[in-house]
């Protein structure tokens, strides 16, 4: 059980916890270049079918895949106004193209005369070199809507870094849509903003809180930014993805109109919405404990691990396979544990590490009463169950995991969002016990700030049909309409 | 069929035929950053359907995804002596880290106080960063073999660059493994080069010959190269993909070494192999015609378009949604078009120049008879099939499309392999009838480069099991033991 200690527990240092769990199963780890992290196999494995997943989803609701560059000219972040001082700063920066052996032979240096006529910046979000190729691709009502999203890397340069929450590379997926009418394009922002809830929902077993972010915190260029916010296990709130209606910002910024069916140019309207890596550190942090990693089970790569105890012997192989052939035949994704080395103690820690969300022990003796031991990772419990009917169990099984894990951070939620009716209440609440304090607010980005500078906490958004109730805002005083959602957060 | 005369004929212009199908069948575009290009969508669709088989057969043969930095310090380039050579050269450098607002107002400018220590390099090829890595990964042998795939874009300087082709930056996996000895890093070469000839022959319908480099034509690091040449319409062959065996030139350069069973320490063995957006190209040059596209079906995101003549009236669009269900159950990609404005001639004209393998045209005198109209892509014919039993025609006919899209590319393939027996032959040949040409070399960079210069011919490859044979050097005169293949290439 040795491995097991390698994991700082979350009392002690939550922040620790973390870090350790994500280095030492094997998700993520720093590299060589500050700031940028290497996904490791496993890690990119549960990347893998987050991604496939939501990649999905966009099809069904009509998206094609599109591939636009890395390189972005430093110009294009000039044209729309807002966008540059939200996204052109902290950046990567290309000023050369060619590098020549120095002349002390001490190893290779930039050449001089290679130097850029224009820099060009590594993409920290796509929406200006999309839009300046959108100009080509509109010109009527009929090349309307156009719906497209490109999984890419970006890079933002950041000075500091957690591994998946804030990297200066990371890896996401970036919608970028074309439509005819605003209508349709808040619609399609909110379209997505579904797909994103259900996803975080029903595969992470994230429970999201859906709403708009305030105009402080919206995205550099968007009319409207939509969110989705989830709790974390200390109480701190996580920004999990982003829809934006861009009006017309964009459009306007690179010149791309549409004949309509009357003939007439108009403006086109946008939208753009993203998910990251991030959502891998959302995954950890909201589920998992001091023993490791728990990942529900429809993301996990490896859902059911077969140990043989005390080790893989031929017959127990053989009933193995067997078991295994039954539970892939239902679609479940089955490993067989054939290491010969280690001790079950040790498999067992390892495994719950790495959050398996099912684990079978094969050994003789339960073989011989016709039973093996199986244990869920989400609440540890250990049963008898007969090998007799044993893939059905194990399907219901997932399926009940899948639920429990989502229940629980539920509930975990749910009760750590609290009304705050007056300042007192408000801060006793952030430096307590955490999580979304529902408070009312004056609606001024003024307040908003002084809030943020003396608390730290943030409008993580105002929930979608947030009910309308008339109360003064717990900083100013002034009259307010509705709560809005506080939080610390990542 | 106005849409048609876009594209110039081969005969005319071949290289403008190339570019005109690839940007008006919607495939990709050159964008507003020199030498980078956009994946449009119906091209990224292809691309997706070539990534998830490649990804399939990497994961078949035990291989797991991760994710490396896109940066690399420019440092590393220096450390294994050949590959700096090789790649250091021609590549993005990331000098700043932010930019700020320019003093006159006119935009943004390179902050000069955001100058790295040590510049980074946009990778042109992992090896450097990846090998950094695995000494951290590697310490015994128990963590061997190291089995990692990872796709990702990279970006070399181009001055010349062609959509697909050769781009500043393109899309590419690169395999990257270690080994205990050399015995099996070589063999994880040949396998590797087995999927990607397999992945070619069988889904590209892309006839490949499997061969070594030489020397003169190496990886910048590599101890051997492997290669699958394929043949294009224009006699000039085009590497499709390489395995390289690297020794252990990596493992020297970054000190990974791995604690062998009886506790003494080696230096790892390594392979890396790879293939990108080029194959894209091969796709295209290989199969399509003057009307337009050819997609192996395969690869076709869309395989069968059906097309109610004169236009979709509602029972047309009736029995085509049976059809396509009937097709759908049997996992065939298929499209109905339901579009009322365009005459039936113009949508033939835009599905051939698409590419898409089956047509069918549903109109309503065929379907008092019971029949549809079956037009296949690749051969143009058009039949007349009998509604009952239609899917299990149309399932055969796209095996039948594949097959014989291959046949006639290996046709093409064999009949421009020749024999030159002489240095007027062989020059006859390559500004003749083009393609491969089978000669005796002296096994010398000298000559090989000579070759070069003189005919702009090189060494595609020493094929696999390449028969031995006494003669003497098309150009040297000087003993050779065996034939090579020469062409002129891309």
């Amino acid at each position: 059980m040795a491995k097991e200690k390698e994991i700082t527990a979350r009392a002690d240092d939550y922040a620790q916890w973390y870090n350790d769990l994500v280095r030492k199963a094997g998700l993520a780890d720093y590299s060589a270049v500050k700031g940028c992290m290497v996904i490791k196999p496993y890690g990119f494995a549960i990347w893998e079918n987050m991604r496939d997943q939501l990649d999905r989803m966009f099809k069904d609701t009509g998206h094609s895949n599109a591939y636009f560059p890395l390189l972005i000219p430093k110009s294009f972040f000039s044209k729309e106004a807002s966008h540059v001082e939200g996204f052109a700063k902290e950046c990567a920066v290309v000023t050369h193209y060619r590098l020549k052996n120095a002349e002390d032979g001490s190893g290779v240096v930039v050449d001089p005369d290679a130097k850029l006529e224009e820099e060009l910046i590594i993409r920290p979000t796509s929406e200006t070199i999309i839009w300046n190729t959108y100009r080509d691709w509109i010109q009527s009502h009929r090349d309307l809507p156009l719906l497209i999203n490109q999984w890419a890397n970006v890079v933002r340069w950041e000075m500091r870094t957690r591994l998946f929450l804030r990297t200066t590379e990371f890896l996401w997926q970036e919608g970028h849509t074309a439509h005819a009418t605003r209508e349709e394009a808040v619609a399609e922002t909110l379209t997505m903003l579904d797909v994103y809830s259900t996803f975080a929902e029903e595969w992470m077993a994230l429970p999201v809180i859906r709403g708009v972010k305030t105009a402080n915190e919206r995205f550099a260029g968007a009319e409207d930014t939509y969110t989705i916010e989830a709790l974390m296990q200390d109480g701190k709130a996580l920004q999990s993805g982003t829809s934006h209606f861009l009006g017309q910002n964009f459009a306007k910024a690179f010149d791309v109109k549409f004949a309509t069916k009357d003939n007439s140019q108009e403006y086109v309207w946008a939208t753009s919405w993203g998910v990251s890596t991030r959502l891998m550190g959302a995954l950890v942090m909201a589920h998992s404990d001091d023993d490791g990693l728990i990942i529900p089970p429809r993301l996990a790569p490896i859902q059911v691990v077969i140990v043989p105890i005390p080790k893989p012997l031929p017959e127990l192989t053989e009933v193995a396979n067997t078991i295994a052939a039954g539970l892939k035949s239902r679609g479940i994704r089955v490993k067989i544990d054939n290491d010969d080395q280690s001790r079950p103690g040790f498999k067992f820690a390892e495994y719950e590490k790495l959050g398996m969300p099912v684990r079978i022990g094969l050994g003789a003796r339960d073989l011989a009463n016709g039973t093996v031991e199986v244990a869920r990772r989400d609440t540890k419990e250990k049963s008898s169950i007969p090998l007799e009917g044993l893939a059905a169990h194990i399907e219901q099984l997932l399926v009940d995991i899948q639920a429990n894990i989502f229940d629980r951070a539920l509930k975990y939620r749910d009760e750590h969002i609290t009304p705050a009716n007056s300042w007192a209440e408000f801060i006793e609440i952030l430096d307590g016990k955490g999580g979304f304090v529902s408070a009312h607010w004056d609606g001024t980005t003024e307040t908003e700030l002084a809030i943020k500078d003396e608390t730290k906490a943030t409008i993580r958004c105002i929930p979608l049909d947030n009910p309308q109730e008339a109360g003064v805002c717990i900083r100013s005083g002034k009259p307010s309409t509705q709560r809005v959602l506080f939080a610390r957060a990542y």
